[in-house]
């Protein structure tokens, strides 16, 4: 037995600096690599127990959320972060009516604007092209809390943590994504870079009226994901899939609502999905397994049994407050502390 | 000559248990006990000399203010009273446009998001009906900050607490309401039902034209008030009644904009209940007797001579202050301390 | 040698306390004389260094922002001030759908309403007239941050700072200001009659076709200010001017966008005042000075070359980091600290 290399007490300014975050932006997932997304979830484990407790981490420091699309949801979990570090937040859920981009101000000019007041910016906008040719405007790192719809990082990195804090390392883990239109499904996309990134295994489950586009197929591909797709099956036979994975991923839907014909169709075709508290319990007796049931919310009636919400087998609710202590490392690693 | 019973300092913490909140929704004045309601005075009196100063009860504690009804006055109030006690806040002004609501999130989801982010909740609903049936959804307590027509007791809770501070205990206290339309008055009636609880005694002055509605009458006698009704009294016989009142309630009214006739009839009806300085100052000369006004505001020009604001016999704004050390109680009993 | 009189070390609450603006609106900058304002730049001037570090003046303070038009700048460096300084900050960016304002409440009730809540007000409004008849409403100092169109103090402030920052004593200090629409410009003039005040020389350069109003012309007469006006000058003679010049402000202006025949008028005309990253080059080679460019923001396209963002020449967004220090200075004045 011998000393450890660098026998000294832990300090987080260390671990956060292992990410390689501080004054970088965070955009993709993709951008990182597999060690320092795993530095990011062992800070965030360290910061957990005390993300009631508030930690002086950020003290004086400055978050300013510019959300040019709605979201309570994702600007209170980033808000709630910096407060819970020590910070303040300055927030603006309003710009397009409230703001000089009303008048016409250059998104570039906005950023730079908002970067003079902040240290960190979180950033929601409606076009990712926008934001990637203005980005430069910004003197502070920004967060994208959704651009478009290709990203969305923060739904990404707050489902493999919570997937991290459930199962451990993601060596030998089997998710399951499910949803009977793998041609949109962006939360289950982000999540499944993610996820080929640190190793699992994905399983896909949809349908052929709505398949996987090709993009998705060759991106997986590049990033060496380990992954098989299976279209149409029956409820029974999803089930029957399911009882061999650690978690079911629901990417969320959208019921058409105006035309009754569309919305049959769609009803449907996503029967089989639907996932009851009775299967999860048959699966769990049959092979001890707990199968986790995530989604990103907001959820519609037809995807699952919402008596799920007070089970063992819940995760989406999880999801929502483990999203606080991997944002809180994400902000302290991002700003930097000391 | 004997020593108290558990002779010890006095700790706040313990009043604040004493209201039995800790934990539990605020809805309705009715469903706490006289008792209770003493106590979070007297911990809202504790508190009181402190507000400018910032008591640090609540310091890793946050507020979130989801306010689906406009209302700066209400919102800033529980707002202000979180961050004397040392907490922090997050805000959503505008749910309806910017969150998954707008996009048909169930309530109960969107106040189980939010219960995640915070500690306790303040929430203003149009629908009081879809806040009933949503509340389980909430894992941490809920102010009502006006739901619907039916609860907007934190009004009730600031008004009562003025008399309390102004007049001292209840017994014995003689309050006038007075309107030209009981039949709406709801910040009246929830007013009354509050002194009828402490024992209080009611003088409503109304109009035969818009009498009092039944289910009131059932609801005041049920909860065992001391109250008479006089309807379409001069303002003679209105200040007569008046001087043998501690203070006198205006509910507000909204005088009616676009039909020339409707606004002549009801500028008629509300003439004899105009309140002027003069009036007043001649029942202090006859009786020695300051009798407040009071209003839950906003104010309409025709109820009372404005030239009462900077009177003594001025209550209204003095509401407004009082409803800071009162929401200060509320917020510190419902989280709890220590 | 002897010592100075009342030798002690220094204390920032004297200091604010000679600006003389202790429980005092913050409405124009002529209400305030020259060594007032010196005393404000010369406390800016302390708190400057930590002004990323957070200042303990105004903890148990809180700031109310009401915006009834649209300023993200305006309103996110006002909040930055505030926590800073250790305050917090409670906002209304939409009063007029989120407030009794929408249901008709006096501005002066609204005023006297959110004086509760706060120690000091940062006001918005688009129609300055009621602003100046409901003013009393207030019970604690409110800052303007911009009323219709007669006054905007604070960014006359920061320009102001921000030359003081740069050129120190206005004494011998030479501006142009440059548009070719003097009739308009209001933070323009606004400048100006700061900079006449403190003692500067203002060099206007505008076009006959939009000259100066003689309001305007009165204005500056009365203050004394040292001004010369040239119009229709060639981009050559203006480049002429500025070279003995120390900084050129651009008021900034709105490119007509409907009519074509009014957009290529207007661009024809602002032609000459293009100013060029060369062209300040040049001068520097020549006289050896650096004339900073500042700008109140929004910019446009055709005022100046963006490639001076990333030159020794800009001072525009200097001007927006500048904001900070003198905002928290003027807050701590007029609340008070002590």
């Amino acid at each position: 037995m011998t000393l450890p290399r660098s026998f000294a007490p832990v300090n987080i300014a260390d671990k956060l600096d292992e990410t390689g975050m501080r004054g970088q932006n965070f955009i993709f997932l993709t951008d990182w690599k597999r060690e320092q997304l795993i530095s990011l979830f062992e800070a965030a484990q360290m910061i957990e127990p005390f993300w009631k407790h508030r930690l002086n981490l950020m003290n004086n420091r400055i978050l300013g959320t510019i959300f040019f699309q709605p979201s309570t949801r994702t600007r209170f979990s980033t808000e709630d972060a910096m407060v819970r570090l020590g910070g303040s937040v300055l927030s603006e859920s309003n710009p397009l009516h409230s703001s000089s981009t009303a008048k016409g101000e250059s998104l570039f000019d906005y950023l730079r604007t908002v970067s003079t007041y902040t240290d960190i910016i979180g950033l929601r906008h409606y076009d990712d092209e926008k934001v990637f040719s203005s980005l430069n405007g910004a003197t502070v790192p920004v967060i994208s809390c959704g651009w478009g719809d290709v990203t969305h990082p923060t739904q990404g990195i707050l489902d493999l943590y919570t997937c991290y804090r459930a199962f451990g390392d993601f060596m030998g883990m089997k998710i399951m994504i499910a949803t009977p239109d793998l041609s949109r499904a962006r939360s289950g996309h982000s999540f499944a870079m993610g996820l080929a990134q640190m190793g699992a295994e994905i399983i896909y489950v949809g349908s052929s009226k709505n398949k996987m586009l090709p993009l998705v197929h060759d991106k997986l591909n590049e990033a060496g994901a380990k992954y098989e797709i299976y279209n149409d099956l029956s409820n029974a036979e999803i089930m029957e899939l399911m009882s061999d994975c650690d978690a079911c991923y629901l990417p969320g839907c959208s019921v058409p609502k105006d035309n009754p014909e569309d919305r049959a169709a769609f009803l449907d075709l996503i029967k089989p999905f639907y996932i009851t508290l009775e299967g999860l319990e048959t699966i769990k007796k049959k092979t001890g397994r707990k199968v986790g049931i995530m989604h990103s919310l907001p959820r519609n009636d037809v995807e699952f049994d919402h008596d799920i919400d007070n089970s063992e087998f819940q995760l989406y609710f999880q999801q929502m407050a483990f999203s606080v202590p991997i944002r809180m490392a994400l902000i302290a690693a991002m700003v930097g502390v000391k």
